[in-house]
């Protein structure tokens, strides 16, 4: 692996509510120098939780994505609010969107989403052992809640109105843990 | 399924070279009204390429990531150019990062990033019938190639340093494909 492009400058270059874009002028360990334009990243993490209940159906919800303008099947998620841990934003996130806790977290493992020009991340949770339980969320409607049997994630992926990668990765590394972790 | 919400007003709030971010005011089929900032989508999409060799490995690569400010282990991938189709653009990736062109390409699915706030979405394609041919690529510096048996990639997911959702998305929709349409 070669060793990491010096950062010389970094430049901000436009700023949002939400979004701000900075330039990374880079000299790559050949001596070759590029800029680079990336979403910098602020905030706290985020989270997307594969929640299983007792029959084994994995909770999800059809929202709308502002991206796509269009509804979408996904996961539970959210942003970490400053002082949780990932597993208390999970669980959170879970009682607004779902309307369960669960009393089992377990961390899969931390993704990112499009690494080569954001430095995002959500970490994926397997939540078990569910009891219903309800917080109040922040959507401007009311979520439309969607239980799918987890052993027919098959048929969920191939769904044209279930294709955010992150969720796709979410439930194959779920069914990976489960399978290296019976009982 | 709820009326998908009425677009009220779309204004441009910053742009940069790669990025357009654009406010949407939003009225939502309950009444409500909120204002959402999402990544404005252009060119042509995007692709990215699940390459098996005769030996059943999977052609991987290494490189740098702005987002991370490092460098990660990937699937090739790479933006569809004007007049090219998704298919052509695999080919034409395959070529340049891993130095394979492929007689067999099939269109997995096309998946998305970050629909909440981003239209993006990339192509998965699998690429099988690989022979040598090499396309010159406009990467700062050679990416490192990385063959790894498709029978394992289960070892490969679990890696630190393979993270991006899209690719562990690819590799389980690729397995996912050869069960359903084996030999």
């Amino acid at each position: 692996m070669p060793r990491k492009p010096e950062i010389l400058k970094v430049t901000p270059v436009a700023d949002s509510r939400l979004f701000h874009v900075e330039a990374l002028d880079l000299r790559f360990s050949n001596g070759e120098e590029r800029q680079f334009e990336r979403l910098a990243t602020r905030g706290h993490g985020a989270v997307m939780v594969v929640a299983l209940d007792e029959d084994n159906n994995v909770q999800l919800i059809r929202e709308y994505a502002a991206g796509l303008h269009d509804y979408i099947l996904t996961l539970p998620k959210g942003l970490i609010d400053p002082g949780e841990t990932a597993l208390e934003a999970a669980n959170r996130e879970l009682q607004e969107e779902v309307g369960f806790g669960a009393r089992e977290l377990v961390l899969l493992k931390n993704i990112s989403a499009a690494p080569n020009y954001m430095g995002h991340s959500i970490n994926v949770i397997l939540a078990r052992d569910l009891y219903p339980s309800v917080l109040p969320g922040d959507e401007p409607e009311p979520l439309e809640r969607v239980t799918w049997a987890f052993d027919d994630i098959e048929q969920l992926v191939t769904r044209d109105d279930f294709a955010e990668g992150r969720a796709i990765a979410g439930l194959f590394l779920a069914r990976l843990y489960l399978q290296q972790n019976p009982g």
